[in-house]
């Protein structure tokens, strides 16, 4: 068998636990729920005890060459500590790092979880032929990872990619950070709650109230689902998370000049909704996309596209390929990029 | 004599040829017009006359390492040629390096003059002491480069680091680039001079007025004597102009997490007035600067916070240091870096 690492996706409501092999197939996953009131030393037993389980079924003849964690929040790089996680309420104290390899007895990289999806679509996703490229990850909050050389961009501190607190609205909506307008006000699954329900409090959004009332876990999903049956409130809603979308990376795209913007997360299923006004806002906003758009930029191009920008160094938008396992395939990835 | 190269400042009004030693001493500056009038070729030859006497001047006991060459606009990378350059009108079909070239028999390295300056001030600038930074250079218009690990981030086309038309106010000013609320409607002499009309045209701005109907060459420097002065609506527009390099500065803060963001160009003469509106909205926008702003971040903090970056990894914002020299020295730099 060849070597593998284990990768982790600890998330706010998810704990999941997964070996992969250095060609990128999956051995085994585990998912278990994350125990969060019962506070962070459980949560590490319970990461620890499935890593160990894993990690002993596999060992028999080929190498466990690491575990790579991937972590919602802002990570300080020099202590491995978590320095601000809204899903991880108390965290912010706990030496992880160390404290998983206290229980486990082997060296263990921590990573922001956008970081480590940026790294799983690196390596096997959407943007496996590219060595420069930047995710978006919509999901509860917006975050964000940046890839150059085919190395994660940490910047100074680790801090780099937070793509979700950048401003596009300079008088808009307040944001948890302090900031407002943020991206993440606008193309968040919170935020698709956010316009649902001042729609429906306008009172002129019928299908979204009927919606609301009648599904008792009334949520982002539902309001897709209304706008794919083509309710025109439900609609608009995607229609701004596709503008706020499209600041973003034509900001990012004039900035960085990168061959890929990657869009991820489970907000990123509603894709065939909000994409077109990405590329409508970098049509417009956008002087490095008008130079360097593909001959056809009007949606999700899949491969074909990714081809094109190995050939013709075009600006692709797309959505990411791995879904909600980009993060634990990018987490398992880390130790072996460090032991090549 | 220690070995030398040649840079190339060539703008719209001035061109400007040194020669420059590999320790950043300057041996010899020309400063001719740019005699845009007559057309490319002759412009050419201007440059390439000039770059002949420096170089037989000096080549004796010394090595000419070669040629760089800062240029204002998009340039592509691959070609050497200018893509789009609102202030070398007519440039855009002209293959700048071959023409170069084969007047001097030499080669030539071509680089955008923000790209240039980037470099020039990490070179022997305020960002001497840091690898990974960006420069926002306030003119006419506004341009941007990036430095990371030492070296310029072209992007996949040489396109990186158009910061000046990155969006700021969605819905604001019309630019000239087709994008509404770009940073260069409110943060370049230009815009200072748009803003400046706005107000007398209210007839609100008294001395405003009184300096534009008296100076008949009423400019962005005028606004800046004024407001130092105390003129309360002179000082309105450079808090404008602060505001927006606020919002530009926070959100590559939150992408990119760089120890240091220098600003340049001849409107940052104007530091004082702008900048405390600058750390304003960080304070305010930016949560990755509240997790490492430095323990004083409310001005310019010159060199001792340049040597506070290095030890404790703080995100310092500061004006330039070679002024307009910074794109002569960093096109100088370009043939010396290509040669070790």
């Amino acid at each position: 068998m060849t070597d593998f690492a284990i990768g982790v996706d600890l998330g706010g409501t998810n704990l999941r636990i997964a070996a992969v092999d250095v060609e990128g197939r999956l051995i085994e996953k585990v998912t278990l729920g994350t125990r969060i009131a019962l506070g962070s030393a459980r949560v590490l037993d319970d990461m620890c005890d499935a890593i160990r389980r894993l990690s002993e079924k596999y060992q028999d003849g080929s190498n466990l060459l690491g575990i790579g964690i991937g972590v919602p929040g802002i990570i300080d790089m020099d202590t491995a500590m978590i320095r601000e996680s809204p899903n991880l309420p108390g965290w912010s104290d706990t030496p992880v790092r160390k404290e998983i390899e206290r229980r486990l007895h082997t060296r263990v990289i921590l990573e922001n979880d956008a970081n480590s999806a940026a790294f799983g679509e690196k390596w096997l996703g959407a943007a496996r032929h590219v060595d420069d490229m930047a995710i978006i990850t919509l999901g509860t909050g917006v975050g964000g990872g940046i890839v150059l050389n085919g190395h994660i961009w940490h910047g100074m501190n680790g801090m780099a990619g937070e793509f979700g607190h950048t401003t596009i609205e300079p008088d808009g909506v307040l944001c948890g950070c302090g900031n407002r307008g943020c991206v993440e006000q606008y193309a968040s699954a919170s935020a698709v709650m956010r316009m649902a329900k001042a729609a429906i409090a306008s009172g002129h959004a019928p299908a979204l109230a009927r919606a609301a009332s009648s599904d008792p876990e009334f949520s982002a999903k539902a309001v897709y689902n209304l706008a794919v049956q083509g309710d025109a409130d439900a609609r608009r809603i995607f229609q701004q998370v596709g503008r706020a979308l499209g600041i973003l990376v034509a900001n990012l795209v004039n900035s960085l000049n990168l061959p890929m913007y990657v869009v991820g997360g489970g907000v990123s299923s509603a894709w065939d909704a909000f994409s077109p006004n990405i590329f409508q806002e970098l049509r417009q906003r956008c002087m490095v996309y008008a130079a360097t758009a593909p001959p056809s930029h009007t949606g999700d191009q899949g491969a074909s596209a990714q081809v094109d920008a190995k050939v013709s160094r075009n600006t692709i938008i797309t959505r990411a390929l791995l879904g909600s396992d980009a993060g634990l395939y990018g987490a398992a990835r880390l130790p072996m990029i460090e032991n090549q």
